[in-house]
């Protein structure tokens, strides 16, 4: 049997990405968001939604760019803090520790320490309600060296990304390997 | 030092979410797609990714409903299943042995046997590229009571998601619990 929860924002998994750009200032910063995912291949895009209200959505405005730094769970607290802390208020590099890094491709930052980063530039913004859709086409996508397999290409149980479960809002981590896609489910 | 890998669609995590729509001749289908994410909170909406090619796109465009019901890890060769073979030329419920359920609120079938199901009213669609984003409001969200905690709410280690992994395409599975969001970040 299944429960009805109603019209919520509910389903699982949604990522965790820190949003990185720059204020008018030139001031970096770094926003948690849990709203987004790629939304096409060619171009590639990645998408993002954010309230009005944030530091972020100016920022992005602005500059029409923005970077998605991934965090692997031993980020969790940064991660976290992040998505809690305005920029407005406070430097959230220098809060954490953390350093922020000039991308190549666009005009926003991202952070060293986490294992993965993507530049993106922003091609459309949509208003769906409270959010704003920004569609950001991903220019560059970097991965340290020490979290790719082998073959040279990047390994999940090595980057370890969180997870989001919206209610109740909780992270988790990543378990195993559980098959090849375009494979384990083959009936030929 | 980080790798560069170029513009390609690359972040983790990424869903595993299985797409229910009705063909012209209210045949049940299911599309497993990755390119989606929650996009507004208020109201509550949910995005995803298609080729104007799928079979999914078309009945999609012609019933304006989706469900997105999501797999656990013990259905991962069902889930694969469905992102390979197309419902132009099979029946995936039959050939996978599970049971279309009618929607309450919208115009399109979910599966019984996976944990978690979507009803999701299409309430606009974008070009974006090679895809084409469609932005469902979500009407209901449905959950196995078994995957429900001691609150009554959803369990994430007990609906065991699946996530994707572009590159190389791999599923993997959830691992533990990290933290409770907004709170394990608290600086004060």
């Amino acid at each position: 049997m299944k429960k009805s929860f109603g019209a919520v924002t509910l389903i699982v998994p949604t990522p965790v990405w820190c949003v990185g750009s720059y204020d008018k200032k030139g001031k970096p910063n770094m926003m948690t968001i849990a709203w987004g995912g790629i939304c096409c291949s060619k171009p590639p895009c990645v998408t993002i939604s954010l309230r009005k209200a944030t530091y972020t959505y100016g920022n992005i405005m602005e500059r029409k760019a923005y970077t998605l730094s991934v965090p692997s769970d031993k980020h969790v607290r940064e991660a976290d803090y992040f998505g809690m802390a305005s920029g407005r208020d406070v430097d959230k590099f220098k809060e954490t520790g953390l350093t922020p890094v000039v991308s190549e491709k666009v005009d926003a930052p991202y952070v060293a320490e986490f294992p993965m980063a993507l530049e993106c530039k922003v091609v459309h913004h949509y208003e769906i309600g409270l959010h704003t859709q920004f569609i950001g086409e991903i220019l560059d996508v970097k991965i340290e060296e020490d979290v790719l397999n082998g073959e040279g290409d990047p390994d999940m149980e090595k980057i370890r990304p969180l997870l989001f479960g919206p209610i109740p809002p909780r992270y988790y981590n990543i378990g195993g390997f559980e098959g090849k896609a375009f494979d384990i489910g083959r009936k030929d």
